[in-house]
């Protein structure tokens, strides 16, 4: 068996999330259903990270095992050309040693959530960022933001769902920008981390842009931080504004 | 009546394209049902440029007239509601005066193109760019869009179906640029002009393309201009790609 390191770029818009699920089209299924067109194998996807509906990857890293001998770019080549027209693509193609695992090996995570602050809906990026009509003090989300940074508790940033182990967690980055995007200003965050909690990004832009909204102050953020209690989040940001945009691995 | 000057954002690929069609949606379509059903009267939208089915805008000029006394913000605020779910946004109103016309008062038209210049077909980009296999020379683009640049017979770069009394335009911009866009690189193309013909820039665009792939030289781009015939045209670039970005009034 070969072990293939595949880099995903997806539009979460379309599937019920990474993970395979039995009531809905995933990333997961449409790209094992690729991979088994192109193999004949029953072949099983790992992925770095599981994203939800509505959630997007700039590059999600994933592996699979494959018996047949064929080449990465023709591996690469065939999936994407069975993908289609699912919005889904492997951007790159690698071989990598069997003990290389694109979750356990993964030794930090890259989130970008897009923020489009303004009335009007969007219209080229529907489903692409979250629209918040509410004027919104990004340098106020920012130094807020700095409140989470750190190894703490986020049992208030977690979902009910969340299947980790301890809620314990070290956040490396969280910085607020207000950035020029391409249809216009947009306020970018970026979070970086080992691993997160699920629903973590989202729970905390949601309370960052409370307090971006004057709702919240920083204390606010500090005290909903230590309360380590889901009762004390504030909001939890829609999926769509949320991308995966990189897993990193040492060494590589 | 009182004239309302609209900006438009629009996602082209569900539309036929800006103007009003019988046989399906289109933003003109959308855009006058909308504010007909706020203000209760039969609205005509005049835009300062036709796209076809797929082109985007990130700032369409348009104008209508109203009799109904509604300040410019609950118009726009009104026209959003009625719009959705369609993907075209009122971004700006503003009250002008009736001798504005957003057509005829235009004196400047800005484009732009996106290419994505990779194996992988597009997911997050996905009929919002040009996806090209080839490796393009971005540089030599450039250099061979130079030539189209000045006052000129555009007659190659023309659809059979343009109703431009005249073939003779004069382009003030068409600049190729290796651009890091929000997803990976990307080649930007800009195009200015006081106006354009039908097809005119995708047709320029198709043609570069070919020049960056090296099929085509600097001097068959040159060839092509001074042949003055739609059968010299090498490749017209598919709609998907193009955005309508500005549209300039004298004193604003």
């Amino acid at each position: 068996m070969t072990r293939f390191a595949l880099t995903l770029e997806y539009d979460g818009t379309a599937f019920f999330g990474l993970q395979r699920q039995a009531d809905g089209p995933s990333v997961q299924q449409s790209v094992e259903e690729a991979a088994q067109a192109i193999t004949g194998e029953d072949v099983r996807m790992h992925a770095a990270g599981r994203t939800d509906t509505g959630v997007h990857a700039a590059a999600m890293r994933a592996h699979i095992d494959v018996a047949k001998d064929i080449a990465p770019f023709r591996l690469m080549e065939g999936i994407n050309a069975k993908l289609r027209p699912d919005p889904v693509a492997v951007t790159a193609c690698q071989v990598v040693g069997n003990d290389w695992h694109a979750r356990f090996s993964c030794t930090g995570r890259r989130y970008l959530y897009r923020i489009v602050n303004r009335r009007a809906p969007l219209a080229l990026l529907k489903n692409r960022a979250w629209q918040v009509p509410q004027e919104l003090d990004a340098a106020a989300m920012h130094r807020a933001a700095q409140h989470l940074v750190g190894l703490h508790d986020f049992t208030t940033f977690r979902s009910a769902h969340c299947q980790s182990a301890s809620p314990v967690k070290t956040l490396d980055r969280l910085d607020v920008e207000a950035a020029e995007g391409a249809w216009g200003p947009e306020i970018a965050i970026h979070a970086a981390a080992r691993s997160f909690l699920h629903h973590q990004v989202r729970s905390m832009v949601g309370c960052l842009a409370l307090v971006g909204m004057g709702r919240w102050s920083e204390q606010d953020m500090a005290d909903a931080l230590a309360a380590r209690d889901r009762a004390a989040l504030g909001y939890n940001a829609p999926p769509q504004g949320l991308y995966f945009m990189e897993a990193i691995y040492n060494g590589q």
